[in-house]
């Protein structure tokens, strides 16, 4: 503690040189909700004390830019990051405004323990299970407790940097609502949206059939290609649902056993006709919403056809389960990328070198968010941020 | 069987006499589906012989015309009654047609207990476990495992017949989806049907409130007092449902705390609306339509309230419970009735009377039905069918 009032202080006055000497960590944060692309700013703050006890210092090496990062920003999210109180001496947050740290998942490696931590050693690689840490960073102090070894090694950097949001719900999704067996059939929509494909890779891996459905597009081919090749069984598009002979078909691909797990991300028209292609004392499980159209049922489904329909948000997932669930299904998802069952998503790369100046980061992170908003990347964008040495 | 097969032979060539010695049993049953006022027929059959093993001979005394009956007779409701075997030999099935007879719920009597019969003695009160049993009947052999006898003394003829639909769907309803406590409060439209006011009863006895959404009309002081009287909480109308100060005057009744029950039959806007008064990790129980409107929700009350939308049908509960546990069920139900916490439901009794004529009869059966498809009777209608003397 006694460092850090020193560095306060030292902040209320501090040189060009001191602050380049001290401060040898950066963050991408905020202040006010709003556009991404207006309200980000990069900030440096000093380098980190030892950690006190029950806390480790860890060092972030690679963290996704998330849609629901960019939601979270802007204030619509439901998860509200926390002020970041140890970034007070960032000589920013000190002018009496909260600062925010963006960014929910990332990877980071274990730099310094605290006294009484488990678990945990140097160089270790883990990931977040608090929601809403402040992962676009360089370095950061937090409870031990907050984070989640990764226990597979062989993994790449862009496994672990995208494991706890997108991977965790494709994973649940398949296990918690229903008990699927080998040889069962699972339909989802949104099929090549990141958990679209991460849910074709893992009922893959569990020996579950998956039809797939997708917009309907010009040229098919590469589509089918891609989702096939990722070990999806059928693919087809929302206007096929419309097709009469698609029940048979259906029938037919599963041996005539009912479907019992549906999973939405769209919404609207198209997933109350995916619905309907479930079987008795199925369950759909929404996560997502892409056409902003609700989620409309027949009531029937649910009364005779005993459909039950929920919600998933890995968010609240983590809230509510055990130290102990967290880490066997980190466990099982690194297990499964490691021995190559989960491809790396789709992404892009984008440093925040050591030698750029604030006004030079903050430039090139909100023209990042800028060509985002326009749809210009088309793959994740992971955040890669060096220490600051400018 | 011997006896059986003497009389079907017989009723091939029978007199009218014959038929007045022989037929003293009656049901009202049909042999194709349509308008009841239409397809409906009143036949006679021959005296039930004594019980072979494991089955008993029940005389009915209240058997309810349940709005489901009228969709089954129609052939638009899922649960297919089966086919009446053991009225060949009425001269009416023996023409090759299949007869059903019309009925799933209903009170009757023990006449005659069959070796090996468990738990049944002769004069016990007795309700169906056995969907669709065709309860429109004077007395019929059944398997003793398809009925339950009733445990309380002291319950009228009334609430022993109408037991097995309505209060059963009210009771599950507000057991078997969310551990509620007492003073938790559940929302329920359609709040003066059959099944919502055996809810707010129900709700009454267990110490739980009830929010009751109903139409709204000219004068609502009369269905006030009357749901009040039965334990009603609060009553609103859907009307009152855009209040935008709904919201605080709940938050105000419930001190907070989220409502984690909603029971719907009625579907479209207004119970998306209801559906937006409930608090985290809540159940939507649907159990009807009357609005003929699906079922719309927004996915973000799936996805981030984590709501849970389910249908409840007792024929599919009844179909997967154990006996133990419908015997438990009908007990606690039972108790309920004999200690006034459950009132009978309101209703007219129409009687089949031994001296009237086949033809008499099913003139009064299709006028009772296509009164009651005018709305004429606003009360249950219970069918009593006397033994056959004519």
């Amino acid at each position: 503690m006694f460092s850090r009032t020193v560095i306060r202080s030292a902040t209320r006055s501090f040189s060009t040189s001191t602050v380049a000497l001290n401060h040898a960590n950066r963050a991408i944060a905020y202040t006010q909700n709003g556009d991404p692309a207006e309200v980000l700013n990069v900030i440096t703050y000093p380098k980190l004390s030892p950690p006190s006890p029950n806390t480790v210092n860890i060092k972030f090496i690679l963290s996704p830019i998330n849609p629901a990062d960019i939601n979270t920003i802007e204030g619509v999210y439901p998860a509200k990051p926390s002020w970041t109180s140890d970034l007070a001496s960032s000589g920013w947050g000190s002018k009496g405004k909260q600062v925010y740290v963006g960014g929910n998942e990332g990877l980071a490696k274990v730099v310094e323990v605290g006294e009484g931590v488990e678990g945990l050693k140097k160089d270790d690689w883990v990931v977040m299970d608090k929601p809403q840490l402040g992962t676009w960073a360089t370095s950061r102090n937090v409870s031990f407790e907050d984070v989640i070894r990764l226990p597979a090694t062989g993994l790449t950097e862009a496994h672990g940097a995208t494991m706890t949001v997108n991977p965790t719900t494709a994973y649940n999704m398949l296990h918690n609502f229903v008990k699927l067996n080998q040889g069962d059939w699972v339909v989802q929509n949104g099929a090549n949206s990141a958990v679209g494909q991460l849910v074709i890779q893992i009922a893959k891996a569990l020996g579950i059939n998956t039809i797939n459905l997708v917009r309907p597009r010009e040229d098919m081919a590469p589509l089918h290609r891609q989702l096939e090749g990722l070990g999806a069984n059928k693919v087809l598009t929302y206007d096929e649902l419309n097709d009469k002979s698609l029940r048979g078909k259906i029938k037919e691909w599963t041996n005539g056993k009912g479907i019992r797990l549906g999973l939405n991300c769209v919404g609207g028209d198209s997933t109350t006709a995916m619905a309907k292609l479930l079987g008795q004392d199925a369950h759909l499980v929404s996560y997502g919403a892409m056409s902003k159209q609700p989620l409309s049922l027949p009531t029937s489904l649910h009364i005779f056809k005993n459909l039950t329909s929920h919600g998933f948000w890995q968010s609240n997932w983590t809230k509510t389960h055990s130290r102990a669930e967290k880490e066997q299904l980190i466990g099982d998802l690194a297990t499964m990328m490691r021995d190559g069952k989960i491809k790396a998503a789709d992404h892009v790369v984008v440093t925040i070198g050591g030698q750029e100046t604030n006004e030079e980061a903050i430039e090139k992170v909100r023209d990042v968010f800028s060509r985002m908003a326009q749809g210009k990347f088309g793959k994740k964008v992971l955040l890669r941020l060096e220490d600051f040495s400018g």
